[in-house]
């Protein structure tokens, strides 16, 4: 059994607090469990160079840990002079999930940019932004009132993993620590795949394995689709 | 009067979370007004090579603004690859205060650090950090039960300013943005002061407007030691 | 029909020239098609800090571009002074993959470093260089005569993507930048997956899909583990 | 008594060479004892962004040490690869009090950069090179004829402290490390404030011992103001 | 005798295998001996800001050492973030050289980069890269069809040194190593003078010794110019 | 004629003002002319990693611009963060040439640091640099009083160009930058030499002229050591 007593395809609890600042044009401040992550987005009027003239737009991710978020502290990247390996790669991929839920097109030449600042790192940090930026995305989308609507789907992420042989989900750290497989699910509310990351970090994995994870992330997804329907749309 | 009815010499409203991480040796959210910043203490066993030997400890403190704590999206620091000017400023007068209120002799070999992360910012960050840090301080002592106690004085800061002529108080960043004069101040709980910054920023200001300004920042700094001590010892 | 005449499921020509370079402990020149990695093994008698007494070894990568590999000149990361996202994401992926094969036990206190320089880029460039690692790496155990053999399977990676509906192995860069989905696969020569990254590049994709990608890869992963064997046991 | 036999109320001997440099549009090399600074202004046709279209112009300062103007060599920040805290906290204070004595509107859209390289350090670095500043400054507006005058006002700073229990003005390197308490003072010809900056090295300070300080800095401002006078008018 | 066999006034094999790479507008593999430098030529439509608006173009070069090019493993300079001194010097010779080949005016405001990757490092790889960039730059070129040709004269370097006392061409690592004087000589195919730069490493040399080793480089270099010709008119 | 009035084997005017700085172990402020080079002479009790052990010492030289000692400002190496390649080069060729001058094995295991700072430039920084370099090294090595005096040769350094088809000693920056050809010899006080870098700018040079600009050098080299010795040993 699990140490925190959760069924192998359990959530932890989520809490969200939707527009939790002032200043962005919409944000949220989101909990797995331990794990905290304040959301925010930010619309800019200019693209990358590589968009100028092409009448589309842009979204991209940052994501940092903040230094008491983890058990040891983590230096300051700022401090170190740049970001780590582990940054870049989580936010790649919280950004090129985000594109997948935004049409692009009618977007028009402008730019979202989603600040995902890990407040408290229990594992699953990645995908709980994923979710947490989908909330904040959306706000702003109400906000903005745009002409058109370029936000097209909603979009969660949830992690996967097997630890001394059994498929669990949502993995808290010390279950993350100790798991022989990991892997991250991103899909949309049609339940269609946008990202999947699995990695073998002790041991390997087979194909029944894989769609046991795949068909448990699924169910994790959609009850988190649900929480976000409730906010953004109740 | 002030837009926010607020008297002159008036505090914005104060609120404090003790222990709001999970991690860390002590910790609170703080906030004035809009201004909300994230305190958190780490406790190291080892020392900047100049004390190596020396039997003393040392404290420094970090300082950084969210992205989205400003109004206008403040670039990350780790992608432009270096801290900016004002924030080695702002950290180094937050550190230069807190080891008044700490005895490093008897902290003995040890750092700690204080990383202040401003959720929010409108005006006052450098301030509400400092009175934030030193209640994290006073929970993380707590919390580490030394043998000897190196925590000798409650500290903590506030700004005052020349807006239009007149002196104000904890001034929000409309305020800061329009004021001739900008001051910091920071106390000790005996009202001695440990750090002034003053500054002219659009107009040079005479001794008579200093005392002033002093005067009316020692009975902010001694409402916010009252709350201080409610957290600590309450 | 693809472009260059090849069947969905077909691999291009794969070519590697052995011991390439006279001061690596193992190297080769690896191609497929017209994308040519150089890879090379470094032998280190140290491990990084995390793993200092703890007996066992650690084997990481290190992936770069040269400027004139692609079709548009790339600047130098020594220039930009920092190595981009894309490149920390690859090199992640290449030594997670490479630590798979490996029993870092027997290995013991010792760091296997390989370095992946892509000479030609037109598309794999990742895979490519898994596979070519996989052989500098047998190459150099061999050299090196360890009392023990570290090296536990050979291992390889192959993309897969989806184009225009279809589903096809080892994209060129063409097809690579019309790709709606883009996979990345790798395996032990037991065909145990080991890493997989699938993206939604430009639409979403469904379990049948991911199976089907999962089933051609596996088909194109044992010819080049066949490659392989071939060089190392011939 | 002090170690230098001065008055705690005297200066050191100080010296000015006036257009020390050829290329400079002004320049000079200025010594409080055995602190010497070389300052230097350049005058540029263009003004930071957030000026531009605005009519105004700007006033910028940069700092450095020189390797051996320290007892103990310092580092070059060009081979750290960026300014230390210090540095930056200090040329920000010189920039601020520089922008005090010009008026930026009558400067019209251009920027002045004043460079203070520290030749020789003993105590007062800071204060020595607004003080050096300004006489660059003037020298460079006679010299650069401009129809309206934007220099408005002569300014310098001097060092006050206590050291053991004793005020002081002008501290020498060795007071320095001695001092409770350590206080800049800025202030215009007028006798007006600028920017104060008072720190509790080692002790806390109340207020008759600022007003104190700030009579004893006045005291040394208006001599120092004779002597730029003499330079800039006789 | 060299450990090599080879007379004292002898060059080392050289190899080139033209038109290396796809994407380049004109490439080379060139090898002296173990040396082996990649060389691959760019032409951008812009120069740099000193040159915009004047009629003339550019060439500059740059030049690295991959990590298993040499005996002990190099690190990577992009992981260090920023190029050492070794290279700088280098890619500055380089450029200067070719720039002696090439009539910037008929170039017209066009910029040539000249990538030398040093696949192999055995001595004289800046050399090495001279000759190389030479033949890669006649292959971009003659592929350009520009209306006026700017590439004016073959150019090539070559090593000369003293070991033992004695006067050598072409030096080997271990040679070099063991040089107490080292000489790098450019010249035009027209046998006069680019660039010398000679240096006393483990002594001093004298006029006889400068014009006995400017004269045993004038035939090595005779010699590569022969081959260069071949290369590019047969 | 030259602009000057100076022959063409004529030095500008020689100043040196010995022990400039109170700190450094050795220093002086040496000018050519209006050029104007701060020398300063550190001894550590520390050598480079790869001499630990050795018992050998090491000379190594630094050199920068300060920001107006250029006719149009400098920007200075700290704020972007790294040393151009003309620095790296320059202080390379600065601490080859020291190299000559000390005998490593009677030094031991300490390390020298020369540092060059150019106060204002006007061509012939480099062996400006050399000259002054050697009189604080002489001066340095006086006053440190070790047992065997590691300090073998006087050194100096010159440039020497061919200007309008003239060849002409100590280039002021006017006649440097219409230099056809640039030129820099080393020697030391026995007329040997240590160094040349000759460079071709505008136009080819043949032997010939390499002999004349050597012995122009040579007579002016040779006037340079008379002015060391009279301040080293007068």
């Amino acid at each position: 059994m699990r140490f925190s007593g959760r069924a192998n395809d359990e959530l932890r609890n989520i809490e969200v607090i939707p527009n939790y600042l002032e200043h962005a044009e919409g944000s949220c401040l989101i909990s797995f469990g331990n794990t905290k992550v304040l959301c925010a987005v930010t619309l800019e009027d200019k693209v990358p160079i590589f968009l100028k003239g092409s009448g589309k737009g842009w979204i991209t991710a940052e994501y940092a840990l903040l230094p008491r978020s983890t058990s040891v502290r983590t230096d300051r990247e700022s401090i170190k002079g740049k970001q780590s390996g582990r940054t870049h790669e989580i936010q790649r991929l919280i950004g090129r999930s985000l594109r997948a839920s935004i049409d692009l097109e009618l977007l028009g030449e402008r730019q979202i940019k989603v600040d995902c600042d890990v407040i408290q790192a229990d594992g699953g940090t990645r995908t709980t932004s994923i979710c947490g930026a989908c909330i904040a995305l959306g706000l702003a989308i109400k906000k903005m009132k745009l002409k058109r609507n370029p936000f097209q789907h909603l979009i969660a992420g949830i992690s996967c993993g097997i630890v001394d042989g059994e498929i669990m989900m949502d993995l808290d750290f010390l279950e993350d620590s100790q798991a022989e497989v990991d892997a991250n699910f991103v899909m949309l509310e049609t339940g269609e795949l946008v990202e999947i990351q699995a990695t073998g970090e002790k041991n390997v994995f087979n194909d029944k394995q894989l769609m046991e994870m795949l068909s448990c992330a699924r169910k994790g997804i959609s009850a988190i689709i649900e929480i976000q329907k409730k906010i953004l749309l109740g």
